[in-house]
């Protein structure tokens, strides 16, 4: 769901918007290993929002079916309060069996992401006027890809994938919690696009940017052939960040994706004093 | 979709909205002969709605479940603006070819309904406090029962569905325009329930109020026995309410599902005028 005033402004092109509710539902699918199959659209019509404006989200929404995949088979239109709610279901398929979740990596395995990172929050920034104005990063911001071709390409290969979302640090944790792990990422092996590091903010802060939509998986060491061959067969590049390590000091809840489930390491070493991991929803 | 404001007040339950939620979408299941497979749930909590709001309103789409099929299996819960926004999406199944249509219908095929119309309307002037209190028409408006079984029942002897979700004479409209026909409905026929007769409210006028959720179907008059046969087994009583014609005076556009598309016939044969038919979406 993406609601405005929360996940985009009253200034946001309906098409981006549209554009956008697809690639984050298909991302989710990427994430999976999952080829998508059919969508079903809802759009909650705000005050002065016409016909016209729900027409141009469903035709987002279409752009990027038509790109990535998928057949818009549904859905409904109503009119609600005065900021407009948008809601997508995306039906995927996937081999029984072969799904990938976030839940199977072991401990020393290597982690992964693909893409470079940071450059979607750079965009928000911009397109709140934060920033100097940048197409690649304003791009990034409003026309998210899914790596959904990295996603089947991993099937058998990554042991756990999330798409990143929320932000890399988050999502790590998430990833660690659910494999009863801990993440251990390097600073310096996080891919930072040129306009991201032209941008002089800290990694520790790029990684904890939202909206991505890359993904980050885990994979033994001795499977990193499979993953270069994987990538360069979906024609993503793809980056090891870090490890997965045993959580040092006894036990959390499976669940905790908290601070204690990722470190972010420098190049000496030291670990790197986070702030906010991400964001984190309601 | 269903909106705070426009489909529920403040004052609602939110299990009771949960409940309808899921009932109105398995509904449409229903009247395609669907059987429930699995569900998924937005829920865009607006001002002043916390965790256990959202909790309960996904408390009452797992009551409904729990009543009539299907798993609740995902979904997403955001923050949004000031009136809250819920999505339901049903996934239902049925053999290759078996799916109930609304344009399936033939001239001259008789039009059954199945329980009774026009509670829930009623029962909505209670709820806003402009009619007297009455257990059973609040029960209909705000615990509707999708009628699945018979859906099911009907699939291979009805040649067209719709739920009545709407109002019976739109939704008549409806199933007559997608047929390529016109409905015709004897006002003497139309299955009322004690209270709503009692009530003193005109049958046009129940027949134009929403949220019923019974099944408006066709059958070929020589299915008579089928068609008892299959609600008997469905445990849902069905009246046979009038017969699809072709429409005279030449053609609308099949799609266009207007007042030519349904008339509302008195006792003596005479057409009944009728004003609004029931509640068109934006």
């Amino acid at each position: 769901m993406l609601a405005e005033g929360v996940h985009f402004t009253a200034a946001c092109s309906p098409a981006d918007i549209g554009w956008k509710l697809a690639a984050v539902n298909l991302s989710d699918l990427a994430a999976m290993g999952a080829r998508p199959v059919a969508v079903l659209l809802g759009i909650g019509a705000g005050e002065g929002r016409d016909a016209p404006w729900a027409e141009a989200v469903a035709q987002g929404v279409a752009q990027a079916l038509g790109r990535f995949g998928g057949a818009l088979i549904g859905g409904d239109t109503i009119r609600c309060g005065a900021a407009s709610v948008l809601s997508l279901t995306a039906l995927g398929s996937v081999p029984p069996g072969a799904a990938l979740a976030r839940g199977g990596a072991a401990a020393d395995e290597e982690l992964w992401v693909s893409g470079t990172i940071g450059d979607a929050g750079l965009g928000l920034a911009i397109a709140r006027g934060d920033r100097p104005e940048d197409r690649f990063l304003l791009k990034r911001y409003r026309r998210p890809s899914p790596r959904l071709a990295l996603g089947l390409a991993l099937r058998g290969i990554a042991t756990a994938a999330i798409d990143v979302s929320d932000g890399l640090l988050i999502d790590a944790a998430r990833l660690a919690a659910a494999s009863g792990l801990q993440a251990e990422i390097d600073a310096r092996a996080v891919p930072l696009s040129e306009p991201a590091r032209a941008s002089g903010v800290p990694v520790a802060t790029l990684a904890a940017f939202g909206d991505d939509f890359e993904l980050l998986f885990a994979a033994p060491a001795q499977r990193q052939a499979a993953v270069e061959e994987a990538a360069s067969r979906a024609g993503t590049p793809v980056a090891r960040i870090g490890r997965l390590r045993p959580l040092a000091g006894g036990r959390l809840r499976p669940s905790a994706a908290g601070a204690a489930r990722v470190r972010l390491l420098a190049a000496d070493g030291t670990e790197l004093p986070l702030g906010d991991l991400g964001y984190r929803h309601c």
